[in-house]
C-alpha cells in the first residue's frame, strides 16, 4: 500500500469541475458560511468548524501554515490572516498537485479569482467551462426582445464554445430534472421567453427557472456538442434535493446519446444511481467532487461508492471547491487518501494488481479528464 | 481506541427519543413480535430471533440475565421468565446508562411504563414528548363540534407546552411527507373537522388521516416553537416508506426556518438525505435511533453514515425503543461500540484528535440534546 | 475466519434465479457487451473489461483458465477461445459449486442452454421459472382473439404451474411498480388485450406493455400461489431504475399478503428498501443477484448492507447471471467471499457466534430457496 500512496500521492491530477480560490482575505464568519452549504450561520454556540470539513482543515491544511495537525479554528485563521490571503493560496494550491483547472465563473464571480488570477495563483493552466443559464441570462439583462433572445443565445453560446472546453447546466437547481425531456418547440421559446424577458424588465432581477427555457439551453448545449456538465444532488438550501435524482433524466439521456458526453457533477447521495447511468449510457460520466470536501474522513466509503457499477473511463477527479482554497486542497487529500486506501486494501488482498490499481487511478485522476474534454497531456 | 473505548461506555447519554418498558411480562409469541417492526408472526419453520436484533439480545443482553453469551433464544425467554419483567427491567435500564429519558407516550401506553414508572424503574429523570396526533384524537373522541375543535386542539397542546419539553408528529405515517407544506386557512380546518368528527362518530374510532388536519397540527407546533419530533424513515408495515423520505419535506423546512427545531427521527434509508437537510438548516437536526437496534452489528456502518455531511452539534442519540427493555439497553450498546470504532479508527489514523473524538460523541450522545430541549446538566 | 471461509467455500448453493450460460463462442465485441447490463460498445479508445466485472473475471476465472490471476483480457479471450466455450462452460459451472439451478428462461433463449442442456454443462439438477410475460406475448403471437385472450393466458399459466416451481414478472421494466396495484376488472381487461393484439396484428411484434395487461398477469401469478420473482432496481438501459424501487409496490405488497411468496430480485441500489419490506412483510424475501457479479470487489460492501433489517430467512443468494458462463461463477465467488469476510469479522469481534455464522450462510445460501420454492434437499 505504500507504494501506491506513493504514486497517487504524486499524481497530477485534472481538477475537471472547479471555481476561483478567494480573491481577498475574508472575516471568520464569512469563512464559516464559505466552508458549508448552509447560507447562515451555525446555531449559537455551534459552529461550522464542528464538520468534517472543519475538522479536516484543522488537520490537512493547518500544517501547511505551520501549525500542528488538529490546531484550534482560532489558531487557525489567526495564522491564515498573518500569512495573507495570496500567501494561503498559494500554498495550498501548489500542495493540491493539480496539473489542469477546468474552472466554471458562472457564481458570485466578484469573491474568487477569474481564469487567469486561477492560472497566476496555481502556476497552472486552467481551461473554462460556462454555464448555460449565466449566458441566457446576461442576454436578458442586455435587453433583448422576446423574437430574438433564441437566436442571441444560440450566437452567444457558439462563441463561447470557440474557446471554453465545455458548458454546464443547473437545471437541477432552477427546477429539478423533472423537465420534460423533449427539445421544445420554437413557438413555446418565444412564449416563454416573451414572459420571461417582462419579468426581468418588471423586477430588474434575470434569474431563469421557467421550464421551458432551461430545456432551450439544454438542448443548445446538445447542438453545440461540448461536453455537457450538470449539478447532480449535494448542494445548497436553494435545491430541492429529491428534484436531483438523476435518474429523472433517464429519458432525456436515451434522446442525447451519441450527440455529446454529460458529466454528472458531485451526485451525492446519488452516485450510486450516477454509476448505473454511467454504466448503461456511453455517453455518460460522472464524479463525486463536492462530497469529497464535505465528509471528509466518510471520503474512503464515498469513494468506494462511486467505484461500483461504473466503468474505470466513466469517472473523473474535482473537488468541486469554490472561495478558499482549503477546499482545493482538500479535495485532492481526500481523493487521493481514499483511492489508496481502497485500491491498496484491493491489491493487498490480491483482487486487484498493483499494476491495475496504479492505472485506474490514473485514469480516474487525469486521462478521462483529459480525454472527453480534449485537454493537452 | 481502548481510552476512547472507556469514555464512550462511560458517557450518561440522553435517549431523546424513546418510549416505555415493557409494563409486564410477555409470551414468547408476543416478545417476538416486540422485536421486529413486522406485526405479524414469522413465515412458519422461521423465527423473528433469525435477525440482527435477535442475534444482539442473545449477544448482549444474554450476559446480563447472567447466561453465556449467544445463549439460544430458548433460554434466553426461561431465564428472562425465571426473573422476572421488573427484575429485567431494572438490569438492562441500569446497564443502558441513560442519563435522561425524552419519553413519548402516545403509542399502546398500556403496554409500556408511563412517565414516573419509568422514572423509577430506570432511577432516571424522565421528559415527555407529546404526539400531536394523540391529542386531536383525544379531542375528536370527547366529543367536541367542528368549530371548536381547532381552539381546543390549541388550548390542550398548549397546556402540553406547560410540562413537555417538544411534541412529536407521525404524519410521514398518516400521510406522508407530501402534504401541501402551506398552512391550512381556518374555513379548510373547520370543513376538514367537520368531515372527520362525522366519521369519528359514526365508526367510533379516532384515528387522524386527514391531510389538512395534519398541516394544522405541524403549523399548531411551529407556533408553540418547543422541538418537534418528525418520524422519518423505517417503521412498520402501515408506512409508505418511500412518502417518509425528507427531502420531501424541503419546503415545510423553509417555511419554518426560525420558528422551532425539527428533530428528523431514525431516517433510515434516508440518513444521508437527513444530513444533508441538517447541514443545510439551521433548525434541522436528527439522529439513526430504531435503526441502531434493528440493524445490529451493522450499527457502525449505519453512524458512520450519518457522521457525513451533518455538522456534529446537529445530531442526536436516541434508542426509540418500545417495550422489551432490550431494546433500550441494545440503543445504547450499538452507539457506543459504533462511536467508539469509528471515531477510534480515525484518532489512530491521526485523521482526528483524540479530544475532538471525545467531544464530538459528548455532543451526540448528550450535549446537543440537553441544548435543544433545554434539559438540565 | 479460515474456519469459515472452509465451510462458506464448500457450502452447495442453490442459484434461484439464473438464465443460461452461452450455447456458443463469441467474438470479443459481442462478449464485451455480454459482461455490462450497456447494450452497446464501450466509447472508442476505453473497454467493458475495465470494471469490476471485468478485473473479476480477470482475477477469478483466468486461474481456472489455466492463466495467472490478473491475466490481460486479450491473453483470457485467447485462452478462452482455445479452451472452446464447452469445457469453459463445464469448469466455470463446476467451480461455482452450486447444487441447483432456478433458470428463467424468457430472455433471448437462443443465445443460451436451455433446461436440459445447463443441467448437462453443470452435472447438476435444473429448475423452471417462467416469465408471465413471455406467456402473454406467446399467446398474442399465435393468434388469439381478444375475448380468449384471458382465458388462454390462464390456462398456459396453469399449464406451466405444473412443472415450473415459480412464475416472474418484469412489470418494473415495462411500466415501473407505479401501477395501480388494485386487480383490472375483466372489461378492464378484455378492452386492454383488444388494442394491444391489433398493435401486435399491425407491427408483427408482441412485446406486452399495456398497464392493465401487466397487472393482469401479477394477478393472474396470485391466484396461482407459486412464488413470483420480481425484477427490482438495477438492469440495462431499457429500465427508468428509479420507478423499479420496490417501496413503490408496497400497497400491492399488503393486497397480495398471504397469497403467495415475493422474491424481490437484485434490488441494488434498493437493497435496504428490500430489506425493510422483507422484514414487515411476512411473504416478501430478496436477493442482491446481478449487482454482486457487477460490483465485483465492492460485493462485501453490498452484501453487508443486505444484512441490515431483513430477517436471515427471508434472504436468498442469486448469481442471475446470463450468458457467459463467467458470471455463473462470479456470483457464487463473490457470495463468498463477502459472507465470509462479514461473518467472519463478526465472529471475530465477538458479536455472533461461529455456529451462527455457519447457520445464516446455509439459510442465505441453500435453505431458504429449497423451503420457498419446495426443492428436495
Amino acid at each position: 500500500m505504500e507504494k501506491l500512496a506513493d504514486v497517487i500521492e504524486n499524481l497530477p491530477l485534472v481538477d475537471h469541475h472547479v471555481h476561483g480560490a478567494l480573491a481577498t482575505a475574508v472575516d471568520r464568519a464569512t469563512f464559516e458560511v464559505m466552508i458549508t452549504e448552509s447560507s447562515v450561520p451555525a446555531p449559537s454556540g455551534t459552529t461550522h468548524f464542528d464538520s468534517q470539513v472543519g475538522f479536516s482543515i484543522r488537520r490537512w491544511c493547518a500544517p501547511l501554515l505551520d501549525l500542528a495537525p488538529h490546531a484550534s479554528a482560532e489558531e487557525y485563521l489567526a495564522r491564515r490572516d498573518e500569512l495573507g490571503n495570496d500567501e494561503v493560496n498559494r500554498r495550498l494550491l501548489a500542495a493540491a498537485n493539480v496539473d489542469r483547472y477546468v474552472i466554471e465563473t458562472g457564481y458570485q464571480g466578484d469573491a474568487t479569482l477569474g481564469l487567469e488570477p486561477m492560472a497566476a495563483a496555481s502556476g497552472r493552466p486552467v481551461h473554462e467551462v460556462v454555464r448555460l443559464e449565466a449566458v441566457a441570462e446576461a442576454v436578458a439583462r442586455d435587453g433583448v426582445g422576446a423574437a430574438e433572445f433564441a437566436e442571441t443565445v444560440r450566437e452567444r453560446l457558439a462563441a463561447h464554445a470557440e474557446t471554453a472546453v465545455g458548458f454546464k447546466s443547473i437545471v437541477a437547481y432552477r427546477h429539478g430534472f423533472d423537465v420534460d425531456p423533449a427539445r421544445p418547440a420554437d413557438a413555446e421559446v418565444l412564449l416563454a421567453a416573451d414572459r420571461w424577458l417582462r419579468e426581468v424588465s418588471a423586477s430588474g432581477v434575470a434569474r431563469i427557472a421557467d421550464p421551458v427555457l432551461l430545456r432551450f439551453l439544454l438542448w443548445q448545449a446538445v447542438d453545440l456538442g461540448k461536453p455537457l456538465q450538470l449539478h447532480v444532488g449535494y448542494g445548497d438550501a436553494d435545491l430541492n434535493l429529491h428534484r436531483s435524482n438523476p435518474l429523472l433524466l433517464t429519458e432525456w439521456l436515451r434522446q442525447v446519446e451519441g450527440r455529446l458526453d454529460v458529466l454528472l457533477l458531485h451526485c451525492y447521495p446519488f452516485h450510486r444511481e450516477a454509476g448505473y447511468l454511467a454504466q448503461v449510457f456511453p455517453h455518460v460520466y460522472f464524479d463525486v467532487g463536492l462530497a469529497l470536501n464535505y465528509v471528509g474522513s466518510r471520503s474512503i466509503a464515498v469513494v468506494a461508492e462511486s467505484l461500483e457499477l461504473a466503468p474505470f473511463a466513466k469517472q473523473l477527479y474535482s473537488s468541486d471547491a469554490w472561495g478558499p482554497a482549503e477546499l482545493h486542497y482538500l479535495g485532492a487529500v481526500n481523493w487521493r487518501r481514499a483511492m489508496t486506501r481502497i485500491l491498496g486494501q484491493w491489491v493487498d488482498d490480491g483482487e486487484w494488481s498493483f499494476d491495475d490499481a496504479v492505472r485506474v487511478a490514473t485514469m480516474i485522476g487525469s486521462t478521462n479528464a483529459r480525454r472527453v474534454y480534449g485537454l493537452p497531456e
